[in-house]
């Protein structure tokens, strides 16, 4: 699934063997093998006749013009319901090792179902959103080509939106085109901030390409975080109570497009946010000056956001179920 | 404000003088004076943080995947509201005499401001939402540089969402290429459903580039309509009773993207607006054979979608007040 993080990567470490000791590394372009299946799931990432109000798409809270996410601390959703738990970025979530902040997908795929069900936000079913694709000529001739199937399946669905999500990684971010060799491509600030990024410890969480999604973590490990929001974290997938509070470690990547921020979108500016971190997590109260730093460095990591065309959407047709917004 | 309704169909006329003719006229493409001031509107009509939650975009009811419109009888707005009329599309709307079904606004920038402060769409002041862009250091900076003004008003907010609307032409429909003389642009029932069409006499008010648009007229002229809406048309602008239930002509251009129709968007199939509309209005009961006809000279009138990468929105700022969806 992860086809830009393989042998590309391998490559680049081989080209800059300097990077290979830092615990930080670049993203690459994403190179699509199936655009026509891309672009079905593009479409179907922007129509809300997913949701059974016809009004709500992945993009409204995912929004792809601002960084992935709806910048609310919930969401809204059907019958202007507040979601429990904040919108966590689409961009680069390919790179999580499982989706939402308790892990409880697996992967893109199995997360696209998720929002489509959920009465607190799409408020549909699986089978009436087929219903309702199964009445547009163009999208039958879609999934036709792409899945060679006469009748449109919730799995096809969600694959192809898991497809278009894949390619909506963000490379070429300031800090990736320095840590590739390009000394000025980042500010004297910024690289003080990264390397107080790396002494105080957040990559210890913060690693890899994503900066995050690839582990679990207990929010408060020092300290513990105070919050209204009910969220268990991961043990209410696992059922271990060791799991309580335990969340996944969210992505930096575009981090300044990207709040509010935590698990319960509580905090709006991203000082306090890194203040709160190195307190509670790592036990560390920061000067200004030295959260100033860090920050300066987390801005770099916003890259190329999604270009695209806006996409069409196929007319429904007077089979097609109506959208209804009770 | 249109200048791709002048010259340039003059010249045409000159070229297809059989054209001259013809009640319906070919759209030609849009040519922007100010790429800039064109893509300010672009981020502003895609931006919710011009709604008081942060979660409504002049792209959520015309929705510019979905034909300028949201497909919905009348539009979801915020605290899901329920609108009082149908959401007519943005398409072509620059083509239009006035704005809104009762003409109440005189063009599109004053229809800008309209939705920014309904309670029942975007719940917003001008004021805050005034506020809100003048916290994000990129609005400012675009405003400076297509205004020359140091403080964002409401009045160019508009006119540079206008100046993006006004782009949103959709040339080239096969229609408009058959009038220009491509013989094989449309098909044979097409043709002599615009025969009937203009037979009939739907021309006399879906007339001209945009196939309506251009006149108020009464809905139910022969036989009245019947309707639970209780909008009154434009005699809630003129305080006239001869204007009760005129409402502006819609345009039929893309109208099979545009369901569902009337004011009150209780119709959802084109046949039958087709039949309902020769009965009320001309006072004919049309054969299925020939709503067929005009149904198939309607579809070719959809022409080139609005196509653009998607925009980019700059992030707030710690002094950007927060959206609020209560």
């Amino acid at each position: 699934m992860k086809r830009h993080s393989g042998l590309a990567l391998l490559g680049l470490l081989t080209a800059f063997p300097a990077m290979a000791n830092e615990p930080v590394q670049p993203i690459e372009p994403y190179q699509a093998d199936n655009p026509a299946k891309v672009e079905l799931g593009k479409q179907l990432y922007f129509d809300p006749r997913l949701s059974k109000s016809g009004f709500i798409s992945c993009n409204s809270c995912h929004n792809l013009s601002m960084g992935g996410t709806d910048n609310m601390p919930t969401s809204i959703g059907h019958n202007w319901a507040l979601g429990p738990i904040n919108a966590p970025t689409v961009l680069n979530s390919s790179l999580n090792i499982a989706q939402f902040w308790d892990g409880r997908a697996k992967d893109l795929q199995e997360q696209a179902g998720g929002p489509i069900a959920n009465p607190l936000e799409m408020g549909f079913t699986h089978q009436l959103a087929v219903n309702v694709l199964d009445t547009i000529p163009q999208y039958k001739a879609s999934f036709k080509a792409v899945y060679n199937t006469d009748t449109v399946e919730i799995d096809q669905v969600t694959d192809a939106i898991a497809a278009f999500e894949e390619t909506l990684v963000t490379p070429n971010a300031p800090f990736d085109r320095y840590l590739k060799g390009e000394q000025d491509a980042i500010s004297g600030i910024a690289k003080a901030g990264y390397e107080r990024f790396k002494a105080i410890g957040c990559t210890a969480c913060h690693n890899g390409q994503a900066l995050g999604g690839n582990s679990f973590q207990k929010m408060g490990l020092i300290k513990p975080y105070k919050t209204d929001n009910p969220a268990a974290g991961l043990s209410a997938v696992t059922g271990q109570e060791i799991d309580r509070f335990k969340f996944k470690v969210p992505t930096l990547r575009n981090v300044e497009l990207t709040y509010p921020y935590f698990h319960d979108g509580a905090v709006w500016n991203l000082d306090e946010a890194v203040s709160v971190m190195a307190e509670l997590q790592l036990g560390k109260e920061l000067k200004p000056e030295e959260v100033e730093e860090i920050v300066a460095f987390l801005k770099t990591l916003t890259g190329d956001q999604p270009s695209f065309q806006l996409p069409q959407l196929p007319p429904s047709t007077k089979d097609t179920p109506r959208p209804d917004p009770a």
